[in-house]
């Protein structure tokens, strides 16, 4: 780290500090320039934060990090890409995986209705919420865990693997036996025990970026997982929250080559979410794909009007079969499949 | 609510909205304007969204709320204000209430000096992490039930009642046995798990702002705990995200009197996370008090720059006397005490 | 618009509201809901804000839209896209056009240079800055008029096209006589001064969305120039400003299907001041023409780490060909040219 | 400035940098690190940017400051806070200044009015817009010279001194003959040619902060007027925007200790625009004042439902005066006068 003086310290301050930073195991490095003072403390300061806290001494201005903070996520811990595999499907190869299906499960017709028709078109991976995060506590909260068999019911009859939301440490077990990859939600992007919770179990977890997460947070959200011992991370970008109020957020693709720079993680991409409006589903999927997303989560609803949640953002079925035809010709155009 | 149909719409299609608003039990009354028909869905839409999913309709441009989502929390319905009485201490009333301490538990000795000199200098309620949400899963994640142990102590020696967060449902029980006020922090305001767990406990609760919530978004979390039987929530501005990086987040005071103005719930504000300097809690401290806050919450620790968490932003205790000192004079200017 | 009354008011303060309305020249349309009595203002409210200081009464709680406030702007008074001719080159119309050439004009080798490479890549028009809006008052201003010059020397020896930046009205004719486009650029797009005098002349005009500018609100500087009667405006997202640092600004993809829904005035993205780093330059600009936009502008310099200017986010002219090459494919994929 | 170099940059590389380093004039100094080697480059690096384009070298990761950017801003260069006379009032000394008025200066008779209202509640300086910047071009936008002559009547009658707003370089000289503060518009807050103009005059500047404006950017536009020669300039604060829709914008109150940390300028406060509802003007006004503001623009119109702008945000002169009345206490309270 690079802890900045103020103007005017004293030859005593400077020592002071350079001995705590030997006291906490790094090696200072002097820097006198025309108005300040820089101490460089030399170190892997990767994973910790103690010599932050050296802002609070009267004589320092700033203290700015070097190092990203983590570790286990970063491009140059592992330099090759991760790729996480669910059943037959690989998510971070050259095939762009599309995860699709209503936004809560609602009924047992409505879920295997939508796992066929998403099928059909191209879908890989079948989403759908029992657990809900409501705004609200008077909105539906989900069918918890009769909506989970409703989706083992689905993947049965279709052979799609299921990706789902957990919400609390106590039922990664319960949604663990059904699903195969667990979804963590934006608004639980910093819950810190249910991160631990997913690090023990085997199961890929796709991490949600919180609506005010800064990539480097959602970075160290996924250190968590990974430093817990489960190796198998996919984040996805689904819009942060900013001023703009025409979308329901604002979806960050930027997101999409920085992560590709910082981690070796498999980056997905969900639309609906980001946007807010079905209508602007297929041009922030399509550009997605072309920013080089390894995939999309898109919410499909045989009849969204009447969705018990996010029916402004579902696309019906035979809309979401054209956009994966037209997404197929962007795939190929930035050599992946789809 | 308000549904707003696009340009161009038939006679059909708005006879079909018509009825769906109908068929959701409210009553449609029409406005034909010259370029757009307007459809208001009268009844109490309060605590339901039914509507929202009309959104999805070619022929609807917008559905627009006329009513606030959240019902207990409002002044609508309860129009005097709430006071949260803990032991001998009113949150809510003519007193300013000051919770101060250290941002983390880290060893008796530390949080039994810091508890006598915050009481000396006036604060009421004593502050201390046991449970820690830290961004990097290498940082230092509290001492947990040991931590809590030590706040009972120092509530011993001081008669100062505890205020400490907890991260899950898992651990209300036993952070419950110890702690007079559950903090429910930044990162958990939307744990809809955690809020509907805490509803369940008498305990009052200190529900902080996320750093990206709206007033509005908050409001309904505090509803979590409010519809599920707990009356006693505090609610606590600390800062929202926004593109200013001088200060850590965006302490957003403008929160005040708006939600005076919603809500009868007492309003607190913590200028120790909302600014993440030390240099500017006093005056961030001085504003919140003028300009109506019920409450603060204070970092202080004894050693700032050997602190486990949030050394940049704690005052010294001898600072925070001097500060509570000029603080006082300011609440007198508002006709408060402190 | 819809003007919500407070819970309350009474027969009288309605009939006041209503008297108020009508006054305005609307018709008032009461709905009396259980909790509130809300009044439709019916007329043609585009162009106008005349009711909302109705917000104002004691008795009103808030004073909501129901029309866009632009009209030249909106899709609904011209259904067609519009397509903007700069001497062979359409905007707006099959072909994805590129913009591209160094921030600023530093030298007359620089400039002729730059526009032959560009040229060769498959640009069709020549982008350089002659006068500079600088943060710091210390950085390089800009060539001025010397600048321009060396701009059409350019052009008489490519045949390219030139865009270049105005920043005062005064200028608005020198800047004119050597420029095929004027560029507003994103900290003038509130300058109504100069979008009253770029309205004037015949020329098209290049409009940068401001960094906090929401789209309702850069629709409406386009209908200043539209309605002074220029009708010739390409607007350009360049990305807002967000909590995110990883990339200098956002750059809102989510803004092109946006702006195509709601005008038909032509899209172009800047993916090179939107990221700020060069490395991330491709992924958007790929990502932009498949969201839809009609083309890009992007930044180009011989030498970017010793440009004047912005050479951060600059390419290389290799770079620069190599991009094109991959983008010209993504275009196909959406049935466009490049 | 810091330069970090990619991890395995080679010596090649690194000997490269430091000799670009040497070339700028600045001496460079090696920090090797486990990970990474960092180049100190020390100089007076104020004012200065040209080390940041190093960013494009394919080896460097990142280019980090040291330095605030400005310099006859800072406290660094001028410890003494600069108080800013105009004709009796002292703008940055003991006494906190209030600035009130109507957003436009409508008539004659409602300037007169408010001005003979204002002062008798203890304003001492009349606000009121003549050339005003509106978002529509279909809204009014002010009687302009008319205007002027009303503020300069007014001023002949009570005697106080005119604040009110220049948007254009070649309207200065017409407004600098009545104003006695020039005030530029927070969408001009980086109109550079306005701002080198200003400079010129004599007149103190009263310099709205923009809503996307960082404060180091609002330092750098002051920094255009004080190099340009013009020492008399104030800051004022009136609200950034965020996510937050429950306040017009979001006043960013921590802005006034952060300055008064890092310049000499003094700081206003404008509680008006910063929240856009008269009902939070008071709060904010207070906590600004307790905030150590050295003074408030407050719109006053005594007919707000009737304003020709920002009627929401406008009090009745009655209210005005109460507030007045309990804003000296919160003065008195930090020390200050009013």
């Amino acid at each position: 780290m690079i802890i900045v003086l103020k103007a005017g310290a004293t030859e005593t301050e400077i020592d002071q500090v350079a001995a705590r930073v030997r006291a906490l195991g790094y090696a200072p490095h002097m820097i006198r320039g025309e108005i300040r003072t820089v101490i460089g403390a030399v170190g892997d300061e990767r994973g910790k934060e103690d010599l932050l806290s050296l802002e609070n001494l009267e004589c320092v201005e700033t203290v700015q990090r070097i190092l990203q903070p983590f570790k286990l996520a970063s491009r140059e811990i592992k330099a090759e890409a991760t790729q996480v595999r669910v059943d037959g499907v690989v998510i971070g190869g050259k095939r762009v995986v599309v995860m699709a299906g209503p936004c809560s499960v609602e009924s047992r017709d409505q879920v295997l209705e939508v796992a066929a028709k998403v099928k059909a078109a191209g879908a890989t991976i079948l989403r759908g919420g029992a657990f809900k995060p409501r705004t609200s506590p008077y909105a539906f909260q989900g069918l918890e865990e009769a909506g989970l068999k409703f989706l083992a019911e689905a993947k049965r009859e279709t052979g799609l693997p299921i990706v789902t939301e957990v919400m609390e440490p106590e039922k990664v077990g319960i949604v663990a036996e059904y699903a195969d990859i667990l979804q963590i939600g934006a608004r639980n992007i910093q819950n810190f025990s249910l991160l631990k919770r997913v690090a023990e179990e085997k199961k890929p977890v796709l991490l949600k970026r919180g609506m005010a997460t800064s990539i480097q947070e959602w970075l160290l959200s996924a250190e968590y997982i990974l430093s817990g011992g489960n190796p198998n991370v996919i984040l996805c970008e689904r819009g942060i929250r900013t001023f703009e109020t025409a979308t329901r957020f604002t979806l960050d693709l930027n997101a999409v080559p920085v992560l590709k720079k910082l981690t070796h993680l498999p980056v997905l991409v969900d639309p609906s979410h980001g946007t807010g409006h079905w209508e602007y589903v297929e041009s922030m999927a399509r550009a997605a794909v072309a920013a080089g997303a390894d995939g999309l989560i898109i919410e499909v609803h045989p009849r969204p009007a009447d969705a018990l949640s996010d029916g402004p953002q579902s696309l019906k079925p035979d809309r979401f079969a054209d956009v994966m035809t037209r997404l197929r010709r962007v795939a190929h155009a930035v050599d992946r499949d789809l």
